[in-house]
This record gives structure tokens, sequence and C-alpha cells, in this order.
């Protein structure tokens, strides 16, 4: 019988394949074919069309951020060592509504996706405004997206009209859908305290019914519990739970402040989480208990938020601080260890997202998402154990290649699917006009959304 | 008058100076002769052997890591996870027992100043065994160090009799003085509950008569308070201050336990403080209260501990992590600015070593010990604020030229002082004899220094 033949094989280094057995393959050889894997083993000899050689490496699964707002790169930097509330409401939210157009969405989100791309990732979730050009932005690049459509109850740079909104995400599914695995359509909704009850409904409504994952801020900061209780009688979870918005498609986004009773509920309800310790750090929004959460066996995945309030997008740095954060606040260095955050950043992160069938682990059948680690430096030198190197010495920039749905995306430190001088002069030019009125604006029109 | 002729001339970048002033020069230009900075200004023309042009990026003085143990990288991930006294007794020190020697010393060095001139620390402060070799490999690289001696009282792999310890240290001081300022000698008690009260009293008493720093791990972590009161009657703050040893040539590192009257004890003394944020939040060591410090004036520098609980050297990480770390546990974005903390890694970082009139900054008269940041990637774009940047966006491998004392270093990403494969190859056979020994030695022979 002949050997079968491959569009792409993968050799010359140490597998991490982060399946549930957790196997770690010396000599591996990954077969792909038709954008997915087709066979794993060792020290195999496989004919393909193509052979990327590891060189000695880790391959692992890409790495999957559930949270992030992509064009936000546009920002990164702009306002920093500030209140979450006043970040927001002085500084990016009245940025938002003068800078963020159809254009710096789709050149935010293409730079955001090379940086992405270079640190190891291979999904995001992203969620923001005109998600209709990021999620063309992340085709164009070939890179993995959940583009969820966004929905606050102040007038959006997308839709000045709230009532446009809903007519525009359900044309936002029909036209994303088709696009699937590479973009998978999903609605945002900015938090509970942006949102209206009918909003928060609704637009649940319209995910269950296009079967699709919602998503939502929840309990990033502590203010956020007295002004829910004020307006609506209800912790903000119960309020969530009362309106019937909270189920296993459901993801719930920083969760900083969760109760271990709210926890339980979302261990009954299969609500997921995504956890974003740099941008929560940095704003000083609080410390979600994940390892709490993780005990009562709740997905959680790891997102970098932002770039402004990061300020990067490098998920190898969000490991390394989930790892450390929650040691650190716990006062116990058994919690979180290596395998535990390599595991959020991928196979978790595709539970959260709904997508583990398909993707973060190296498995036959699986999508071929994929990323190798140059070994062949100091910082990576000695190697004992692949988990402990990913997570606490390796970085964003030790990636040499990226392989999403089996076609290779950035080799030798060389992107292949986007002109990257193109994509910072893009981004430069729009900050310039941002950095020349950015004094005025904040000065003079503060949107406070906190206080309506 | 002739314009003056210049070894070295820096250009093409914007110069972030950390001088008291926090200047920012555009369109830099800096003058070195003599391994010295000479001229510092913008838009000038000045004559030189040779030019190294930014190509627009930032232009900083080099990070200052005033603690580590470099020869540690040889146990980089043995063994993670693991609360700070199991990690130490079952694991660090049976394997420094068994398995540092002078070569592993220079070796594992060598390897470490690979990393750290890669991410852009030009001064480092080591303390461990075999400090000879450090020093020599710091020597050797071109690397700025303090090497400081290491005192224990338990048989150290270097001097397996205590007695031969002190004229061991003599030897050590009279070698190293004549190499200041690339390498300045001092003295390192391990801890207060690793050194007696004699040998902490004789060291400081050696370390004062030379003119030299001391340093000692302070307060790592909590259990030190109850174990240091039960022997000696007096919690370690006041142990030490007792004995007399806190001054202002006094290096306390961790200090993660420190109570407000500590630290109100230490402003007083001018007793200086290494804060190592990765490594305790790595062993859930304990949080130190570094903004507290900071307000009391006390001087605060960063440091990355040694590899082996870090699990990197790169000072671009301790920074972003000093910033976020304590703006999560005290609520407070405010605290921990990206200025503070890059001075806390450069001039701050100086004053804790005795250094500032040396480095620390970029003017005119001190060493030339300057790196460059090459802007040009995604995730440094746009650029709005350069402290930012530097702290939360930049991270090591963004170094593309790094200068001590005048010597470039490292260009381009390429080292020119050392022959990195070699060094990596070095490390990774000692590594192979350790991992092939790791199991048994870790069951079978517990070095437990805390029950004397």
């Amino acid at each position: 019988m002949p050997s079968p033949h491959f569009d792409l094989v993968i050799t010359g280094g140490t597998l991490v394949t982060m399946s549930a057995k957790m196997e770690i393959v010396e000599n591996a050889v990954i077969g792909i074919a038709d954008g997915r894997i087709a066979r794993v083993g060792s020290h195999l000899s496989l004919s393909a069309d193509r052979v990327i050689d590891a060189g000695g490496g880790l391959i692992l699964p890409g790495l999957i951020n559930t949270h992030t707002h992509l064009p936000m790169v546009c920002f990164r930097g702009l306002a920093d060592d500030l209140p979450l509330m006043a970040w927001l409401n002085h500084h990016i939210f009245p940025m938002e509504a003068r800078f963020v157009n159809r254009q710096m969405a789709y050149d935010g989100a293409l730079l955001a996706i090379a940086e992405m791309i270079l640190s190891g990732t291979t999904t995001c979730c992203d969620g923001y405004f005109f998600e209709n050009q990021i999620a063309q932005a992340a085709l164009d690049c070939g890179m993995r997206a959940v583009a969820a459509q966004g929905f606050a109850d102040f007038a959006t740079p997308d839709h000045p009209q709230y009532e446009k909104m809903m007519a525009a995400a359900e044309r936002f599914v029909e036209r994303w859908l088709p696009h699937a695995p590479m973009i998978t359509p999903a609605f945002f909704c900015h938090s509970p305290y942006t949102c209206s009850p009918r909003t928060l409904v609704n637009v649940k409504a319209a995910a269950r019914e296009a079967g699709i994952l919602y998503l939502t801020h929840l309990l990033e900061n502590r203010d956020e519990i007295g002004m829910i209780e004020k307006r609506y009688g209800r912790k903000p979870v119960q309020h969530l739970h009362h309106l019937g918005v909270l189920d296993d498609r459901t993801v719930a986004v920083h969760c900083n402040w969760t109760t271990p009773e709210d926890i339980e509920l979302f261990a009954d309800l299969g609500v997921r989480v995504s956890h974003n310790p740099s941008s929560s750090m940095k704003l000083a929004a609080g410390i979600a208990p994940v390892p709490l959460m993780l005990e009562k066996g709740i997905a959680v995945g790891l997102g970098t938020d932002g770039a402004a309030s990061n300020n990067d997008l490098d998920m190898f740095q969000e490991m390394d601080l989930s790892a450390k954060l929650h040691k650190a606040t716990l006062l116990d260095p058994t919690v979180m260890s290596a395998e535990t955050v390599l595991k959020m950043a991928t196979i978790d992160g595709a539970r959260v997202l709904g997508l583990d069938r398909l993707i973060g682990s190296i498995e036959a059948g699986k999508q071929a998402d994929i990323i190798i680690l140059d070994l062949n430096q100091p910082h990576l030198t000695p190697l004992y154990n692949p988990y402990s190197q990913i997570v606490y010495a390796a970085r964003g920039a030790d990636v040499k290649a990226s392989i999403i749905g089996g076609k290779p995306v950035m080799e030798n430190r060389r992107l292949l699917t986007i002109d990257l001088q193109d994509a910072m002069r893009n981004v430069g030019e729009i900050a310039a006009h941002i950095q020349a009125e950015n004094q005025s604006t904040i000065r003079t029109s503060p949107v406070d959304v906190m206080t309506p």
C-alpha cells in the first residue's frame, strides 16, 4: 500500500500535543492534508508537497486569545496608569467616538493580527465596532477568529442609531457563517452597565436563534456591583441570571469580582470565562478567582484584552502572568501550574469559544493550527520541562513559524500574508491624527456612560 | 575651533535620558569617548571613528539588574510550581551541592550574560558561589557587574570549610577592585536564616573595611519571621539592625514581608532594596510593599533573581510585572507608573548599587551604557509615550544594540563578545548530567538548612 501523500509535513521537533493525555512526542512528524492534521507520530517518513523542519524546536498548538479588541492597537500607550472608569470615560470612549471608523477598524485589526501571528496566536476572539471589517482583516490574513459584533446602549461609532444594530447584526451573522471554521460570528454585549436589560435579552435571543456565542464583560471592576445593584436591585451575576442570558454559550469576560456563589452558578449553568490578567492588573480592576473556577470545572481561557490596556497582544506574557499572579496573591506556588496555564491558552481556550472539536490541541482530525518555538536561544537553554519553558521562559518573539488551517502564515519571523511595513505605516498615520487632537478631545468631551 | 572627535557616535533615534529632569531628546546625538558619554544633544553633527544609527528607535540607558545568581541558568525549569523552602531544600540546594563547580559557574554565567545582553541589561549584581569565575565571565564578555562573594553557614560548593571563606573573600576583593568600574566586588550573606550572627557581623565588618557593598536576602518568605524570632528573639529586620549590619551600603533583597516600621527604619538608615517580582510571585514568597518604600524615599531597584525561579533574566518583563503587580494588589492603577518603573530599572538601580555617579542615565560624564530599542515592530506601533512603550509593550527581544562602557557588545541581535552556540552547548552538557541524576539526587539527599 503506498504511503499517503500530505500537503504539508512538520518534522524535526518535540511535539507538545495538549491532548487529553498530554502526550509529548519526541522526533515528531505531523502530516497535514486539506488544512487538517491527518497523521501524528514519531520517526515517520511521510511524503508531502512541503516540509517544514522545526529545527529541534517545540511544536505546539497555536495559542487562543479568548478576548481582545483588535483595533485598539491604535490607542496603545495613549493613556496609562489611570483608573478603569477614568480611562474609559475620559480617554477611550471619547477617542473611539472621534476616531473609530471602517478604515481604522480594518487597519488596526490588520496590525493587531500581524502582532498576534508573530507572537504565536492562531485564533482570537474579538469584540468591537465595525466587526465586519475586523472579520475581513482576519480572513485576508488567514487568521482564525471568533468575530463578535458589539452592542451597547449608547450611540456607537458604527451604529449611531441603536435601532439599526439588530438588523445589522443579523446581516453580520449571515455574511460570516459561511466562512466557518476560519471566521465564527458571535455577539458581544459590552457590559451590564452599558447595555439595558432589553438589549442583553434581545441579543441573547438572537444569538440563541443563530446558534452562536454570546459574550459580555462582567465584573471587571468592583464599582460595577453597586451600580448594577442600585439600578436593578440585583448584583451583576444575579442580574444576568435573572434575565436568562447565562448558559453554556455565554462567555463572561474578566469576572474579577465573582463570589464563590457566582462561581457555583457558572459551574451549574456551564458559563465560560475569559481571564485577562495583564489588562485587569494594569487597570487595577481586580483579580479573578481563577484557581477556584478551575477547581469547579469551569472552562477558563486566557485573553489579552485590547492593546490599550495591556499594552501588547502577546499570549506568552499572559501565560507567565496568570501563572505568577495567582501564586503570589494566594501565597500558594502550586496553583496555576505551567501545564494548567498552557491548557488555558490552548485547549481550554478552545472550550471557552466552543471550538474544542476543531482546535486547541494537535491531534488527528483537528484543524492544523500549529506554532514552532525556536529553542536555540540562551533564555530557552537548557530544556528540562517543555511546559515550564513555554510558560515561564518563552516569549512571543521565540515563535519561528505559525501555521493556521494548514497554511503557513509566518516562517522565520517573516509574515507571509501581511505587508507589515504597510500595516505599521497605516496605523502610524491614524495615530498621528489621534495624537494631534488628543489633548483637546480628552479635556472637552468626556462621554460618561457610568452616569446615564 | 575644530569639532571634537569621538570614538563612537550614536544618532538617529529618540533619547530617553532618565536624568533628574527626565529629558526626552528627539533626533538625539550622543558622542562617546574613552568609554564615557562626552556629549549629548539634538541635531548635532559629530565626527567619530564609528557611528551607530538607531534607525528611529528609542535610545535609553542600559538596564540594571540588581539581583541575580547567574549560573542558576543551569537549573532553569528544573523544578517549578513548588513552595520556596521545598524548592530550595529538596531541589536547588542538593543540586548545587552536587553540580556547582568552577566550570559550571563560568559556563552558566557566560550563558546568563548572553541572555542579559540580548535583553538590554548592561549591569548586573550577582551573588553566588565561585564568584571569581562569574566576575571573570563578566570581564570576558564586557558586561558590567557587581560581583558579590557569597557566604552561608553550611558547607558551600566553593568553600567546604567555612573558616576558609573569609580569607578567600579578602583575596576576592583584592583581585577585583582594580577592575572597577567594570567589575565591582561586594559581599553577599545568603540570609539571616542561613548565616549565623557571627557571619553576618564579620562579613559586614570586612565589607566596611573594604568600602564595598553588603547584600543579603531578607524577608523573602513569611516563614522567616517566626524562624528568626524563635532563634534570636527578634524579627528579621530588628535582628539585623541589632547586629549593626544595616546601613546605606546594605542592599536588602526581596523584603516581601517588611512592615511599615521596617520601612521607616530602612529610610532612616539608608538601606537599599532589590525588588524581584517575577521570582517572588512564582515562588509565592510574598509581595514587597514597594509603593510605600518609594513614598519613604528608599532606593528600590529591580532584579530578576536567578533563572531557576523566574525563569528568565529579561528586565523588560520585570518592569512590566512590577508595574502591574502593585496596581493589581493595591487596586490603585496610579501607583508604579511607567516612569517610576523605568527609573527603578535604570537610575534607581544604580543608586541601589552605589553606582549612580557612573551609570543609570544618559548624561555627559557617565559611562556609556546604552541600549537601542527597535520600534519598527507591530507591538511597538504606534508610539505615543516612550515610557509606556518601554514598560508595557517592549520585550528584551526588541533590543537591537547594546553598548557597555562605550563598547558595542551586541548589534542587530548578534553578540559581539560571546560565542553563543558554544555557550549554549556548554550549558546543555551540564544540564544533561543534571537531568540524568536529577531524580535520585532529589529523592535521596535533601539538604535541610532550615532545621540546623
